[in-house]
């Protein structure tokens, strides 16, 4: 079971946006993380399409976070850029063969169902348990603080 | 993110096979669950693999549970037909582009690998809660005491 690449870049990217008040070009975003900008783009759009940045167009275009960064999850990200549907879906193996449970006795999930589910569920509470406010705190904490800000001073440059 | 349809199959083999004493061949484990032998075999192997089962060569031949149900948990199904890899991995991109953090600042995880790690965590211990006799506990609750045994006695038929 492999997540998507986009994940890491598109949580980066969300972090390194608490940074700055005004809109970054995706190119500029991909310069920093010299990553390749059509590639970039791409998790942009999805972060965008889910509604936690949005795009400003026009000179001094670019993106910003949608919302304040304590109320963007990590959960948020993953499903936007990785989709929201769980990593097992029940396919009813008990309603197949010749000892098929009967389709009037499968009302509730299947045990096996909900031990896949209940993990699902832990893995959601933890990724909804960290904001990208969280996340930006943590790196000032690692890097030093005011880490952050140079990046926002860099990002903001030569604009 | 999406988890090997063989994970279903291998967990509804392993339950089944808790209510028999005799090795099942795969052919006759197939029949039950109306799916592909070849299919079906593959996951038995991954099974096997693992040391969850063994096959039993020869005319009585077939699969049988290596160890206790109780000491069998759904995360060694899991690993052993998804692969025991993390769903994230971190590519260290904070070590990338004109900002990279130095290589000797990255003796920790990126604090983003850090949530994502801690998800992983969760997701696991909840599987690692639930054994397979915890399932087949759980089926007998839900389908009638006597369901496994009903099925015993099919797997052991026509030998
Ligand atoms: S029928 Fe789908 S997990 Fe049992
Ligand atoms: S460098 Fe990999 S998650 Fe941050």
């Amino acid at each position: 079971m492999k997540m998507s690449g986009g994940v890491e870049w598109a949580l980066h990217c969300c972090v390194v946006l608490t940074s700055v008040a005004e809109p970054v070009p995706a190119a500029r975003l991909a310069e920093l993380h010299d990553v390749s900008p059509t590639y970039l783009a791409k998790q942009l759009q999805a972060l965008s399409r889910a509604g936690l940045v949005h795009s400003v167009q026009g000179k001094s275009g670019g993106y910003v976070l949608s919302r304040p960064p304590a109320t963007i999850t990590v959960l948020d990200v993953v499903e936007a850029v990785d989709g929201p549907d769980p990593a097992f879906i029940c396919t009813e193996i008990r309603q197949r063969g010749p000892l098929a449970t009967p389709a009037d006795s499968c009302l509730t999930p299947c045990p096996i169902s909900r031990a896949m589910a209940a993990a699902e569920s832990a893995r959601r509470a933890a990724l909804n348990s960290v904001s990208i406010a969280d996340l930006a705190e943590q790196v000032e904490l690692n890097s030093g603080a005011g880490t952050l800000n140079g990046v926002g001073t860099w990002l903001g440059a030569d604009r």
